[in-house]
């Protein structure tokens, strides 16, 4: 049973424009004269390109407008004045994710873990694969679980089962648990920072195949894990955590392995955290993780 | 010549009161209406005991009230409806420091070194101690030092001393770096929430003398140092900053003190930082640290 | 498949004795004789004490003494010239490992992933549980459960069943996944540095009950995690290894142990590792780590 | 006055060689007999190069063989017959450190406060800088400050007299404090491995000129600082240490040079502390940091 269950029914705002006077002094005046109480507001200023971010949530105990009419009350007042750019989330929604994975588990353990336990107010329907070494770890857990082959030449197809799967499943946002595909630029379009991977590294360094044995001959003192949204260029997206741990000499390639592991499993989830909580925007090439 | 002189005019405001609806919206429009841009705001809401905090700041290029008069009608237009307490400051003002000190200088010089190098906007035109150990650092950078020795008996005598020179030198803040004698309750009276301690450990744990030795003889794994309010209670202040860094049995006593010694620095100097830009306050024993 | 597999047939010596010339050279001079190849060696002299801790691991591959008749070997000619109390282990035996717990399943979860997916030579056959909460989570693993529970004035009667049941199942160690129970020292006494306990602080600080809530009261702004021996004193034990996080003031309770159970697991899952690796060894109530 | 006055009088021996059988037993077996008590061993195998590594320490009190001679007696006994290159230091020596900076200060400042405060048993007999910015603060720690500008095309010329500085002043070894010239192979000819540079980044990310503005532009969530080596490759000679701090989308570049200032002073200083402990040896473009 998740934690949260019993969690302040609330609406959060996310919502980004060109930075200008009167913006944080209006959406609140909407909040406020609707009898809704913020429980928590923050904002950004990209300073260098003069875009303005703000996350607002506020309860919807008294709130004047229903559920249903907010965004549309919200545009016709505010948004179409600032040229706003939003999204309106509700906190007793319950966000739908599939994992993909190749071989490898330790995420795919730790995000079921998380799920079957409640720590996380998520469903997890669908667990696609390109191989079918973690059939049995998804079954264990009771979820479904389709393998979909990755051929030479067959990319394409395969990517147009996984995009049926998805749909079919109702799937709001994918997370790649050490994935080992590269996805086409057709297939992120479909979910755009709505695809979460991990990369082994703390990017930029070690970008692409090996990291852990790239970082071992270059002879570094720490070694990370880096979470980003994909997008068509290759560990290249907007990152969302990075952690690091430290190595000494003693560590051979296989210890990075090891205690990269662990780095993977808890960057990943704070990702995923974030995106379930609606604290991350996408500014450029950059995120805003709101805390 | 410190890095912040050309940096923008602006006022900031720190704000708290019981939290009711309407607090920000209500800020927000008062901004706004006087030409004032928001370039950062950050708000709290302590749910346990119900209070907001706020930080605001806004450029007062086109601000259509006087620096002068702008607590005044902040005042009377807000803080009496919402039955605020609310502090004004500005990003001109440079605000004075004393140092207080004993006999170890790595953290007065740290604190000076930053100062001359122009990495903070900061005066210093004070450094006391109850040792002549460390005259020659302040010395060295030009700094007046004053000998206050406070022998058995002679404490109070010590502190009015001490209060004088305060206010002569017009101080606003008092950091004591590894300064190794209690401060009386009507002492810190003086200076409520505006004397900064460096405490070496991770407070709760080895409050008092000897932290070292002690967290030796526990054998922890992990030393800390914490920065904090200084309050009548012995290391029991509201905790502004803590870092730690790891250590193994093959550290020594004399290791911890080594590796302590870094951590000091820079946990002291991240909560001085944190004061010149007026982004601490203080909640019962807790500190909020606007980021 | 445990990636370990194909290791190195190695043996491991963990020495300790009173400090004195000669035991680096006598215990080198015993392998090399034999055609051992020295993989590892590690040593530490606890100098306050004036007592010599060694671990050193060698190649089995073409030694001259057979792996069964190594100890008594080593006993006739090192050990009793130098008074040394010593363990031997080789790297091709498989520790069995039994888990308590409580209600909260995230270190269960983490432990028998880590074990599912061979990612530990380890053998778990036994979890033991004062609750029912778990009993699916070792059923979808495939681990025999155990139910038992402790009631009032009956902690005697239910510790000689665990007693038992640990016996029955062959275990070498304990590992307290957020075991809730307090062992006596009789209990203690059986496993002396075979029970390995997670406690969500950074002790000393907050030992006992509610670490989380008594953190947050006191305004930290990290929490810790301590894998530590279980000694007869509540939280007293010698510590293996400590970890923590930031956290800041918009952190409540609940997002403390949120962030916390990140940390419980690594934690505890590295003084796991390093019990299964054997180079933990304990020297008054400190460890000695090799690493 | 140094703390480490009245350390023990011990001799260090850094050895390196073909990985062979027999190596630490017959130099625990040279110290043993020569009456030699063994206070630090340490030893690493690189497995895939087959290389030995050991460092050793130990009391000089009751040794047999004289200081001066230790080498030769070592050559002719152990080291001939294992081919191994070999270094021997004394605890009682002082190494002399030349530090080159051009117009940043912070890591200066951190360097000569530990040497003035006796925290480190070094020399610092000069400071060498293309600059003038920096001379006040060589001349108020009493240190001879020496300008050599490096204009385009002199170069040579420039590393000519600071050359003939470094040999005029007797320096053993040199510290790069943002230093912000490009060292010449030949220059580095004459300092092999004795060259400690502050990178401020995480290499091998934003390698080169402008790391934080870089760092920026990709939006990474963590910054570091890397201690190296100088070799004739820009940026990629053996790393010493590595660290790194949190950022968030809030951190503007002037931020990250803000917080990455403080690690970069931290960072040098553990190489420095390093070299002066003799505990760093190179093992191709990878270092072996002894703990």
């Amino acid at each position: 049973m998740p934690e949260s269950n019993n969690r302040l029914r609330s609406a959060i705002l996310l919502i980004h424009c060109a930075d200008q006077p009167g913006v944080v002094a209006a959406v609140a005046e909407f909040i406020h004269e609707n009898r809704g109480n913020i429980v928590d507001l923050d904002e950004h200023v990209d300073a260098s390109n003069e875009i303005f971010y703000m996350r607002v949530e506020w309860s919807l105990d008294e709130f004047a407008i229903r559920a249903e009419d907010i965004g549309e009350r919200f545009q016709t007042l505010i948004a179409t004045r600032f040229n706003m750019t939003w999204g309106l989330r509700f906190s007793h929604e319950v966000p739908r994710m599939a994992i993909f994975v190749s071989k490898l588990g330790h995420c795919l353990y730790d995000l079921l873990s998380r799920w079957q336990s409640g720590e996380w107010r998520v469903e997890i329907p669908l667990v696609v694969s390109n191989h079918r070494t973690l059939e049995p770890v998804a079954g264990q857990f009771g979820i479904d679980f389709r393998h979909v082959p990755v051929r030479k030449g067959e990319k394409e197809a395969a990517e147009r089962e996984q995009l049926h799967l998805l749909q079919g499943y109702d799937v709001e946002f994918v997370v790649l648990a050490r994935y080992m595909q590269i996805l086409s630029a057709d297939f992120i379009s479909h979910y755009p920072h709505r695809i979460i991977n991990i990369h082994h590294s703390f990017l930029p360094a070690f970008a692409g195949a090996k990291p852990y044995r790239a970082a071992f001959e270059r002879g570094v003192k720490i070694i990370g894990a880096t979470s980003h949204f994909v997008t068509p260029e290759l560990d290249a997206g907007p990152i969302i955590e990075q952690d690091i741990v430290h190595v000494t000499h003693r560590d051979t390639v296989k210890d990075l392995v090891r205690k990269g592991r662990d780095l993977e499993k808890v960057v990943l989830a704070r990702a995923v955290w974030g995106y379930l909580e609606r604290k991350l925007m996408v500014c450029g090439n950059r995120t805003v993780v709101f805390s």
